[in-house]
């Protein structure tokens, strides 16, 4: 007998999570929708030649790759950026310009696995390719300060910079800068002496004036209908900098510590590496993960989240055929009901049952109900139960769901 | 220079196809999630040993396997099933029973590749475990019939049978018998024959009675809500029969010749595997692709089918600003909408652009509308215009979509 289980950096999602995983990705597709964002799917592997060589040494030691039963080298898709790359280079004819496009599919990498990382992610992105307007880049941050509205965050921050800030610095310099939340302004001035660069470097850095594209940009994100508190200029944010070629963002959330839960910015040069020339593009990505950590950290999903919103329960083996007739009922109200399938349960067991699924409500079909022509509804988290009419039944839990 | 393109058998969903494919998928998922059915993933690879050994020696050959960097044996999901199987023995304690899940993930076979067969692609399944209760059985017909109702069919057939109506006959000779509608009468005859099996018993397999718990089904099945026209016993399907128990289904598009677009049954020797108890279960797999197809053949998705609403042009780069708070109250009514992200273009690159995304709607904002303080609403396929006040152009959207 082989023992089941999953492999280490790999998740089921039982219902309870994968409730959770809908209702975010749901609120993401709409407001991508809302935005003008098209889906776009690509597939799973890939051509291994089509992938490497295109994210460093560390990328490659982490892509699932290997060959096929024809002998093909494939590899699983790592990020959705070069498939986005390989998709516009390979359909260049028939793509609208600029094409917009949101893609929400799982990603893999062989990471050492940690809290909250993982070898299967869903990666939730989207991008605008084909134009250098600054508008694009102001969409992208409206697009996440909409997003995390509509998730009902009220303590979002998206901290944004433009990588023309750092001037000359080399590399070495910005990705030590680029730590000083995580380290200090002491432990940066050091190691930027220890590089070989005049620590005040910093300090000229932190004190940089906001660049006219980046003002230009947060005007047009206030146009869009972003409140401007939300948009906060931070010149020492660099993330990836040798893939970022003009703005840069990140969003943090005050009361979650997991790091940025939405970043990206504007990547001129990448776009275009299978037809090699450059297409202007910006875009950014949605952590599902930590997205879903920090609203669970808030209580943010309610008890109200389920997924069935009434179980019509078996009285009596005898009864059943009403239960079923007022399942039916209730479903042409489009009301998501589930009928107990019986097996002698008690009625104990049934609403323990309820009580598992997060059902709120349950319906109960005796002889005293059939005599009446009623039913009785009892509402699983206030414990109150009364009996009506079936129509009443239809409005009471219409109203609450 | 690398050339961009996709492995054989692999597919790209451009938007045009994938708002096709997100159509389809959400009307399904809320057929399941109206019937009870919650969702469930499990991860794309597994250890090898969970699959082996489970599809038979073609299944191992076509599937996907190969060894991690850290030399796990592992392997990609090849269906749902035993997945399911291994989540109800991993997670026996937690998992309410009946448990009742729809599963919406891709699978992968390197199948030789032939006009919709592909070795990726989305698989859509119920199943609800632990119960042998016939309501079950009953409820997953009603759920085909609602799912292809609420599509849009309505020339499709349930055909129903019964594992019992086969009797004591080998599987050689069963699977003959399934071959009926493929060739025939005459040729199913001679290949029992040569099987050393009385060609009558196709005879007497299609004067098959009803037998008493496809009856309860049917019963079921229409106080349910289903049109009992649309179910039919059909005593000569068969499909896997080693694998189905007890009642087993397909559905058939009249105009659509790819196959079954849905099929299943009971099978309750299955789900235990891991366990080695029997765990009764029914269920039934939605096949996406052929959906898709037989909706294309219809014309059943309409030149309606689009993602975006409105594209607001941008007459001159002057008046940017004007389109972008248009835009901006367009969205605030819910209304997806786009800006095009000017660089200059003329108004016919930009409508032609609208044309291409299959954007029904275009505004217009010129130096007349500014002055009037109106705005032009452009129907893309009736080639009406005409200015009006902003607050019109939302309800003629909202009507419309």
């Amino acid at each position: 007998m082989i023992t089941p289980k999953t492999l280490k950096g790999f998740r089921d999602f039982l219902p309870a999570e994968a409730r959770k995983r809908q209702l975010v990705i749901n609120t993401l597709k709409s407001v991508f929708e809302l935005y003008g964002f098209e889906p776009l799917e690509t597939p799973t592997l890939e051509y291994a030649e089509m992938l490497t060589g295109k994210y460093g040494d560390e990328g490659e030691k982490l892509m699932y790759h290997f060959e096929d039963n024809g002998g093909r080298k494939v590899a699983m898709r790592y990020d959705q950026t070069v498939p986005l790359a390989r998709v516009v280079a390979q359909y260049s004819n028939e793509l609208p310009m600029p094409f917009k496009r949101y893609q929400i599919q799982p990603v893999w990498r062989a990471e050492n696995t940690q809290k909250g990382r993982y070898r299967e992610f869903l990666q939730c992105d989207i991008d605008t390719v084909g134009t250098n307007s600054l508008n694009a880049d102001a969409e992208t941050i409206a697009v996440t300060a909409k997003a995390f509205e509509t998730l009902g965050f009220d303590d979002y921050k998206i901290m944004i910079n433009d990588r023309s800030v750092f001037g000359t610095l080399p590399v070495s310099a910005i990705i030590t800068i680029d730590k000083l939340k995580k380290i200090g302004a002491e432990k940066v001035k050091k190691e930027l002496k220890e590089k070989g660069i005049d620590p005040e470097e910093l300090t000229k850095v932190m004190n940089s004036h906001l660049p006219e594209t980046l003002k230009t940009i947060i005007d047009t994100a206030v146009k869009l209908g972003i409140d401007k508190t939300k948009l906060v200029f931070d010149p020492t944010i660099a993330r990836g900098l040798n893939y970022y070629t003009g703005c840069i963002f990140e969003t943090e959330i005050a009361t979650y510590f997991g790091g940025s839960v939405c970043s990206g910015g504007r990547y001129d040069n990448l776009i275009g590496m299978f037809i090699n020339r450059n297409i202007p593009s910006v875009g950014t990505s949605f952590g599902l993960d930590r997205i879903i950590d920090a609203m669970d950290e808030k209580n943010m999903f309610s008890d109200k989240l389920n997924t069935v919103k009434v179980l019509v329960t078996v009285f009596d083996k005898k009864f059943e055929d009403k239960s079923t007739e007022i399942a039916t009922t209730l479903r042409e109200s489009n009301i998501n009901t589930e009928v107990y399938l019986y097996s002698d349960a008690k009625m104990e067991k049934q609403l323990k049952y309820a009580d598992q699924k997060n059902i709120p409500f349950v319906v109960i079909m005796g002889p005293q109900e059939i005599e009446k022509n009623l039913v009785t509804l009892k509402n699983l988290s206030t414990h109150e139960q009364k009996m009506i009419p079936i129509t009443e039944i239809i409005s009471i839990v219409s109203s609450r769901t």
